[in-house]
């Protein structure tokens, strides 16, 4: 199996929170993959997927793009393995916590690492990167990055349903890592990758949890190279 | 099986959003009930339970109060009839969207129905209502409460993930209605007891998420005497 996975400066920083979903996924089965480093404006090298976004698995000869339809196909292909969602209600469940992450979270820490995301990526993607978000944020990235302090009280507030959630249990659908678990912990990954910025204080239940998940499968995550702690 | 039920001024008006939840989860599961009429100030009525607030559910010698425990009950005691969750791992992911509902959407909800459910209180309740919720809230009801058109920008706002969604399935959990959808529901139905206020456009994926839910069970909350439509 093969993961093209985005890389910045060097080819070990992989940030992008998305790939992290499906390494953790990957993982969860224990299934090995060589990770592919690609560059966003490497478009040709994916083309074959017939999109032009990472995460793009190859497995044999089928290649699924899109961080939610590799986790369903890793599901149903190796549906022997251990489950990634536990059950369709947790799957469908799940669908709604990708958006809520998506939607509250990632915006949030995009803002808060951006000059940080900025400065790690690959030279060649500097000038892709400052255009394309540019043009989405309507403003400069310079204008878009919040200072640290703001934007970790908005996250703070923003992950108030999860901090609740994790105070009752050790992760979002109870007792074991779910791929819910891992689509919000792609985010915080993608934040420890290039950034020092704390987002969670340590006597946070968000925090614990976090720390649970880079121990998890003999410390993966934690093993990457990241610049948070 | 007897459901201690909020009621306003009338008998027939039933408002509470977690007793919502519970007459759902009761339908849901072709449990019948005898609902009781109960009002703010009678806590003497629900001592037996250990604590002062409904929804309270008593099924033989057995009373169970808070409506998470009491969906948890309900299943545990009735598995033999339709999952309400759908499985373990999607009870955890319910309890998600329970805080999400609570400290998201109930928060904004309250604010734009706040004048109209004061004034279907009963009369014996009202006194008791602002002392409480104006100590709560740290001013007064009438501060307290958002112009309508304020409250639902922020409402759809809000609702954003879940609208995501239910872009994708029909219900929060997938194909099927589930607890978590009688969490959020449970919101629905408090406004439209006693609100005209339109909370979503006819347009909106929740708008026809909601239709189903009144529908349901041979439109049982369609059935309920309410203000909104």
């Amino acid at each position: 199996m093969k993961l093209y996975d985005l890389a910045g400066a060097d080819d070990d920083l992989r940030f992008s929170p998305n790939c992290w979903r499906i390494k953790m996924a990957l993982e969860h089965k224990d299934l090995a993959v060589e990770t592919i480093p690609w560059r966003f404006v490497e478009k040709d090298a994916i083309a074959f997927s017939g999109q032009n976004l990472v995460p793009v698995l190859v497995d044999g000869s089928k290649a699924v793009s899109d961080s939610w339809e590799i986790a369903r196909y890793l599901e149903s292909a190796y549906s022997g393995r251990p489950s990634l969602f536990g059950g369709p209600a947790a799957e469908g469940l799940a669908l709604f916590v990708k958006f809520w992450c998506e939607q509250s979270l990632n915006r949030i820490v995009l803002r808060i690492i951006l000059p940080d995301l900025f400065a790690y990526l690959h030279d060649k993607d500097k000038a892709y990167f400052r255009e394309s978000r540019e043009a989405r944020f309507g403003t400069t990235l310079e204008q878009y990055a919040l200072p640290a302090e703001e934007g970790v009280s908005l996250l703070r507030d923003a992950l108030s349903p999860m901090r609740s959630t994790l105070q009752r249990q050790p992760y979002l659908a109870g007792a074991q890592p779910t791929f819910a678990d891992y689509i919000v912990f792609g985010t915080f990954q993608w934040a420890r990758s290039v950034s020092p910025v704390a987002l969670v204080e340590t006597a946070d239940p968000v925090f614990e949890w976090r720390e649970r998940l880079l121990d998890a499968f003999d410390g993966f995550a934690r093993k990457a190279r990241s610049r948070g702690a």
